[in-house]
């Protein structure tokens, strides 16, 4: 079996980033503007800004999606999961504004629409396509993410406001704009981010001249513990298949994310130590994000991952355990279901790297790793549709057990997490005061963003 | 990509034993006779017996081979490392007799002819298609391995007597009698060699009972050390495409071998005492054996390694350094080179599963797994051909030191080596005086063999 680059998701990459300064001033010169506001929690905590979606849009990891979508494109995304032009697109992307925004900016469809952020120009949906409402957002939400008696697969229980991604699209405003979007003043991106973004064009750029064909995506939100590594040290194998894969991208979803996940700036960096420091040669590895406030919506988030990383260059993705999920909601194996029988209640009748206009990219699907005490290693325990590498009882990593050690200021026995990872942790945890994600945090994210205009 | 047990090599499982005693007293009746002789050393001690290549024809192992070749066989074996059917395969399989056994027989062809063993009827040439004459064995045990001027791609010094494959040939008696035989009298195996025989039909049974499908093989005439062990978790890994595969088949080389490799009880034992003690769950992992007199001829073996293995009912096959190698007679990857590229100089121009008539069973090339003490876990090295992970130096394994600490009668520490494993290592060494192969152990194995009559 040969393995190539895949093509990008659609065939073609999407790169609406207008950087000559007179050609974006002639573009934002007379146009109505509103400023991008967060969406804000019940209690006025932001957990969405969509500066981050015109970025993804932008800068291609979202291609072939070049837009907000329309009604239409929405209905059908709902439905089955699709784009109008027939490609597999997991979510509802939407420029939503409120009745006050909307009234000031006095804009028609057919108009244009300045977007400012921080008060300065950033973004231009060039001629506004369709302006439409959606009334009742929770209905909006439920559909977007499923429920149990429409989607018996894979819903464990019916969504509700302690679901992160469903209440983003609860909280969203109910005018929605649609029309292609392009970014008219790049962003400098504040440290240590901009050593971390590879959009889709630079990470194909550094794949070629890494001389990688194999790329395994793995998506992250957390920092590595043992379990983690071992996940993305055997997905490699896994992804070559007479040798060895060339490399792992990973690639950390960066935005705002629920209270006790981690922080930002400690999963990138943490990541980064483990070819920093030899647990992975820098030739095999490779640390990346993406702009985007989590979903948490298990099959779902992997959809969009498969259109993010494939846009970037890799030809496989990796697929745990409760892949991109919160709580119980879904199926723990939710997503490995998607990718080796596909979701028919969801409009996916095949798995998706095995349908007209879906992915390239494949997955690998992988089970939990965790400590063998009889092997004295990180070892693999498999899952419902896998069995265990060894012949003893696991000891499991608890994502929580090890957020209760860290908060007790301990330092986590290396066999567990890695020294130099935990060192990554204290390092933010002194900057913020606290080592995970906090109200506060996201407010403060929110002030700052990740980059300066 | 989808899995499925492959066919036999050939398309067609050999089955030439008789289990009918009444039918096997017929074929035998009457017939002339010749003892089976081993065959030796200038000094003396045995390095062959042609009884484990019968039994590896009879039940199926060299499928589709059946018989004694001919001299057009052996010929084209010899060019091209093909059957006259087409079908590769690597080594001239002979009968060989003696000048004064021949006479003794009276044979000639278009005979039958009985081979006792032990004194016993034990396998009968039907009838015979051949007798010929090889005179110069020297020359033709170099036609056999290859040299470094016909060979450049792969042979780095001229084979010579140091090299126990080389010599067998080299050993032959001149006559050669060619023709399809039969087991007329299947043995008993002696302990504990009969709970390993899992010849082609009752191993595919196996692999079905499981419900495996993607099954790795190793080729082993090792004890395990943790290297070894690391190669086959990880060769798992590989041989899944979107999975982990589902089983390792350790396919154990039980024949005489050269003295300083280890005891065939043990290495079956301590194989077996991977899965016996939870390093390998047995639902992940069987340990097997063919019989066969080492030849350790690195490409050429491998292709051996292949008949036997697809013949088996595995869809993968493991090869790493040095495979089936003794001394630097070849390139230490003359195997992975021989899988990747093909080897011309042998009359293989492609990679021999992406022939006609060649292999359905893939290979799994993986370079050297050593001891990464950064990251404190059994790591992959990588190889001329391929990466390090990890960051840092390795430790490697090495075979000799390993053997030196065990003759100190020190046990190696467990990160070298499972405890287990070396226990199994003790238990042999009380029995033979010796934990690793001598002349006396050779000479002990021809007096009683593996088996029963």
């Amino acid at each position: 079996m040969k393995f190539e680059t895949p093509p990008p998701h659609g065939g073609r990459l999407v790169y609406n980033v207008v950087e000559d300064r007179d050609k974006a001033a002639k573009m934002v010169e007379g146009l109505p503007c509103v400023d991008i506001k967060p969406t804000l929690d019940p209690a006025g905590t932001p957990i969405r800004n969509v500066y981050r979606e015109i970025m993804s849009i932008a800068y291609g990891f979202f291609s072939p999606l070049d837009r907000f979508m329309t009604r239409n494109e929405v209905e059908r995304v709902l439905e089955e999961r699709r784009l109008l032009d027939g490609w597999i697109f997991p979510y509802p992307i939407v420029l939503d504004l409120s009745d006050e925004d909307l009234k000031a900016a006095g804009v028609k469809e057919g108009d244009g629409l300045c977007l400012r952020l921080k008060g300065r120009p950033f973004a231009v949906v060039e001629r506004i396509e369709e302006i439409y409402r959606v009334e009742d957002r929770k209905t909006f939400a439920d559909r977007v993410f499923g429920t149990p008696e429409r989607n018996k697969e894979v819903v464990r229980k019916r969504f509700d406001e302690k679901h992160p991604g469903w209440l983003i699209y609860r909280q969203l405003k109910p005018n929605f704009v649609a029309g292609r979007v392009y970014v008219v003043n790049p962003p400098k991106f504040r440290q240590p981010y901009d050593r971390f973004w590879y959009p889709p064009q630079k990470s194909r750029e550094y794949i070629r001249q890494k001389g990688w064909t194999i790329v395994v995506a793995h998506q992250t939100r957390n920092v590595p513990h043992r379990g983690h590594e071992a996940l993305m040290k055997h997905a490699l194998f896994v992804a070559g298949a007479t040798r060895p894969g060339d490399a792992v991208l990973v690639n950390a979803i960066i935005g705002a994310k629920r209270p006790g996940d981690y922080l930002d700036e400690a999963i990138l960096e943490a990541h980064e130590a483990l070819n920093k420091f030899g647990y992975f040669h820098p030739d095999r590895h490779v640390v990346t994000m993406t702009l985007w406030d989590m979903r948490y919506g298990n099959p779902l988030e992997s959809l969009l991952h498969a259109v993010i990383r494939q846009n970037l260059g890799c030809t496989h993705h990796m697929f745990g355990r409760d892949h991109a999920a919160v709580g119980d909601y879904y199926d723990p194996y939710a997503t490995q279901i998607l990718w080796t029988k596909g979701l028919p209640s969801y409009g996916l009748n095949e798995p998706p790297h095995e349908t007209d206009k879906g992915f390239k990219i494949l997955p690998v699907n992988l089970g939990e790793f965790a400590y063998s005490p009889k092997a004295d290693e990180i070892t693999y325990y498999g899952s419902d549709l896998d069995k265990p590498l060894v012949g003893d009882k696991p000891e499991k990593f608890s994502g929580s057990f090890i957020r209760g050690i860290i908060m007790e200021g301990l330092r986590p026995p290396p066999i567990i997490m890695r020294p130099e990872v935990f060192d990554v942790i204290v390092k933010w945890w002194k900057v913020y005061g606290y080592p995970f994600v906090t109200d506060r945090y996201l407010k403060l994210k929110e002030e700052q963003l990740e980059v300066e205009l």
